[in-house]
């Protein structure tokens, strides 16, 4: 099976390589349609490694994922041949202490796609568990299928931030993540998304949508921005999508007294943190591990038109490129928001 | 100062009655301008009780209101002399229990407008607190500013649901509140709302909004069409919002399990209740008592553009015709879902 | 293998019978020590069904269960030969809609012991989920871990109701199921349980515990109480344990503004539900449906100390004298709270 | 009156000083009886400031009390003069958006105590809202009356915890505010409290009590204890409450998956946060500002025997005595919790 393999840091071929395919009676097989290009695949792509997790054998990379189910086990009642669907890339042990609880996304034995020694999903075929495996609506195409993984983590950190209907909040970054958190965030409630970066050009893709409101933190400071549209009160909630260290100062005079905030990004430096800035306002601090129990809900939202994530496609690669797609997306367009690759593009 | 007076079941009067306008420190004073008719001033017309509530003495109608401000206490730092505003009928002992555990719509002393013995405000001007008073943002307009209180019953009930992103819900009764339940679910998070009724002219209301969808239970009973549309699992949310002791029979088929009833609608019979049912699926039973902190997130979702509640102000009559408006009202007719009052058309 | 078997309503024999005793590789198996008698198996015994569940086949009684572990799957890492043990008797599907939520008690697909067409563990083995078994520490009994499986029901009733640390709660009835409630409420944040009952043989047995405070409503309403102790307030907390419709006449008399009631008991007839009275205090409506999550926790409350279940086991019965506890069981002395079975009384 | 005035950083005296004493309609006059000495008072008297709050007028120290009322506002209806009573120190403007939501202590106008400019109550009356005065019940002493105040801010800690039932925590820090808060986590539904020190002589302290387990750092890591007590998946909940920096290095080893950690304790050096730490497990991190609506919960929970604090009350100083009850207290004894001054010694 012809796949695209991370040999090594900085090394990627599309070549044979032999995957698993066993299907077990709890399974399902899929026949991929489109993979999306993560930053995390970048990343192991340009640095070998994120944290702990080092890639010491070739790997498949992608988990960003749909297709179409070619053969179902033999307990499957939920799936049939021929239904196209998206995956929740992360499989738990569903006997755990975690996954008992329905936080199975912290099960600390969860096997993730593309998370080393775990191969991802850009190749021809997968086999999945069937209960992580999500039938599409049928207005959702292949390409909005595959955005779901990303759009679930904007999903979770709407659901872990609690939204009370109205609320006013704030998203730091512009980044893919940052929009999906703001689209997650508008269609869970919230009444109005302030959004800050730098780069006018990403803040423009983010305004494309009515109630994200771009601010550009090169001209004023996001606090005051805040101030002025709540007058003084603060945001409800703050949501930390940029994953630099930087970002935690001064995060506090964004939230409201009582208000949340909710981290997201990943930052690699060691961050400091104002604990009285917390205290004196009571601020509930939420943290986002990817998603459990959200891509059913993340399909409601985008299948019911009230989340359009097509506008966030920014190109479509065939699996033969998919090499220059991930030179593409290392070299960092700020006007990229996400590109996908097909895997046959013969096909419709 | 004249007004309109219920002097007792029945009958109505525009005439002139002594109000009491003294300006405390906390207070402001209003100018009037637009009254929506409510199905509970109508009942107070038509029935002269609701409750334990007896009209015993004249009393002014009116609750739902927006004006300008003319007169401001000693005390009051938030709102100034020509602000546009909308206003909490309830007003609480903010020293009480209750209050200060931020439920006042349950303070025991809490008083109400146009609820015996207490006024209502279908009249030039009111005298009422700041910290009830809410100024409304330039894009909304005193007709929608007077919306504000029926929609917040919805924006209450959106709340006590505590809704997931994505959750489906159902609505059971297409009247104004109904339809300010169904908006509320859905600008709060909810991917569609089905809502039920057996008038097609109501439906047809609900219908314009895009994720509402109309189920005329007069040609298909609600839970089939739950079941249909949910693989069988059961809707979020069911929200009961026709007041019928009827719709309690069978609730529990249309949710789902773990999921939650919120109980909006005051039956006046005696309601038979499916204990086992609820219990097998475990259901949550919210219920829903006027509002509380609400008035201020329902006008940030007005005025993001998020809630447009015009096309359900069917109609609008001059103070002089008020009568005529609470005899229409009266009449109950399918297709009018708000009839508003405007004290002085002579203004803009 | 000898086993308790129910061979129709009203007709017990212990006798041999087959029963699926294979290890898949996720389980163990269990030689059985202690097994309390539950109200449900009483009901089948004296009814033949409870509800839509119908005794048609021969069927294996008793599901509050404690033994030791005799063999282990090749999966199982929590567990070893020799652990004492007790059985949650739920089994879920785990890879259903609700176990993936974390609610696994509501799952359509539950598997519970002893109740039709499923054999309870009135035998000398058992095979079961290791991830539905639960070692416990050693100062807890075998006898005590059978009465895990009755307080698990109490403490699902005290998670569900979400106690506020010192709240004060109202529980209705109190029979053994009121006292499981009773006793878990305090345990957990409480500061004061009323418990009501006609029987004051009863209400004797709950007073032993400190904190737990009877109240015989023969003598005076139980609403006159919790209000003289509350200063007309109400209680925070009522949990409804008696199963009888009579009991919700005048519920929300008992409850705060803002306040929850938990319904745990079934009660047979239709109930009359005061919906205007749960609506005007905005109370919060909780229902239990078994347990999820919960035995692990009852083991901590029990093993540190706070709560002590020993004073409840009224008697113990030899395996060989089982249709005499039964029999026992079914002429409901006021002052029996929990008998129990040992398997091998030769033992320890 | 007398008072004991702090002067100036380091200065103080007892002398005649000048406080305001008017009655308003919703105040009651209260003859102070017992006032505890807390860290913050002593913190002024030695550095002169906390923060941004500095004592630049002679301030009268002293928020910890107890009296009795002696006279009542003509609109009090709750309190009677001769009821004993503790006093809530902080009070907020009841009409602010924080207090209509219920969360007055992070209302950003409240006034309290003892923090300049305002006077505290080591004075011989007090006048206070009825609304912030509670009164005692009659097994609750003037000095434990005295101990609401710092037992409240461990009452805060466990309401924000959101405690499940048989929880397991972890309290960093044993000082006086981290034994109220382990004894409000166990009173609050916990199974069992960790609490750990490097002092032998303040865990000894803590360990009189039945489920608080003391851990001495000095000779063993916290998580390793931890770990092996929960099987290595670590407590539901971790309380910080030693204000030290360093305690936050490792802090998320000591939470399980999906459990919270709860910052009671105000750093004053700068702390670095492990936000991948936190993320990784999805942990849920709550702050803790004072307290609101939480002193009749603890008066309920002590009066009820749940929580005994009157071991905690090391010594008790006449007023006469009251700076050298300061001069002791600044000098830190590990083995002094709770110090306090009896305003009249004579009396009782």
């Amino acid at each position: 099976m012809q796949a695209l393999v991370l040999e090594q840091k900085g090394k990627l071929a599309i070549r044979e390589i032999d995957l698993p395919l066993e299907l077990g009676p709890d399974d399902v097989k899929i026949a991929i349609d489109t993979v999306g290009v993560c930053g995390s695949d970048v990343h192991y792509y340009t640095h070998g490694a994120i944290g702990p997790y080092v890639v010491r054998e070739p790997m498949v990379l992608g988990h960003e994922a749909a297709g179409t189910v070619v053969a179902v086990g033999s307990n499957v009642e939920t799936l049939d041949v021929g239904d196209r669907v998206c995956m929740e890339p992360g499989v738990p042990e569903l006997t755990s202490r975690a996954s008992k609880l329905g936080i199975y996304n912290v099960d600390p034995k969860v096997r993730f796609w593309a998370t080393p020694p775990v191969h991802g999903v850009l190749a021809p075929f997968a086999v999945h568990p069937a209960a992580f495996t999500y039938k599409l609506p049928d207005n959702i195409s292949f390409a909005e299928g595959a955005m779901v993984e990303p759009f679930a983590i904007g999903m979770q950190a709407a659901a872990r931030a609690r939204i009370a209907p109205g609320d006013v909040a704030a998203v730091i970054g512009c980044g893919p993540i940052g929009i999906m958190v703001a689209l997650a965030a508008l269609a869970s409630g919230c009444s109005r998304v302030f959004i800050s970066d730098f780069s006018a050009e990403k803040l423009a893709i983010a305004a494309q949508y009515p109630g994200i409101i771009p601010v550009n933190i090169a001209e004023r400071p996001f606090a005051d921005v805040i101030a002025a549209e709540t007058g003084g009160w603060g945001a409800d909630l703050v949501f930390e999508a940029s994953g630099s260290a930087k970002a935690f100062s001064g995060i506090f005079d964004l939230v409201r007294p009582g208000g949340a905030v909710v981290l997201v990004g990943l930052p690699v430096e060691p961050v400091q943190f104002d604990v009285p800035g917390a205290i004196s306002k009571e601020v509930r601090i939420e943290t986002v591990f990817r998603y459990a129990n959200i891509f059913d809900r993340a399909l409601q939202l985008i299948a019911s038109g009230k989340v359009d994530l097509k506008p966030l496609i920014t190109e479509t690669f065939r699996f033969e490129d998919s090499i220059r797609a991930f030179e593409r997306a290392a070299s960092a367009r700020p006007t990229d928001i996400k590109l996908q690759i097909r895997m046959d593009s013969g096909k419709d």
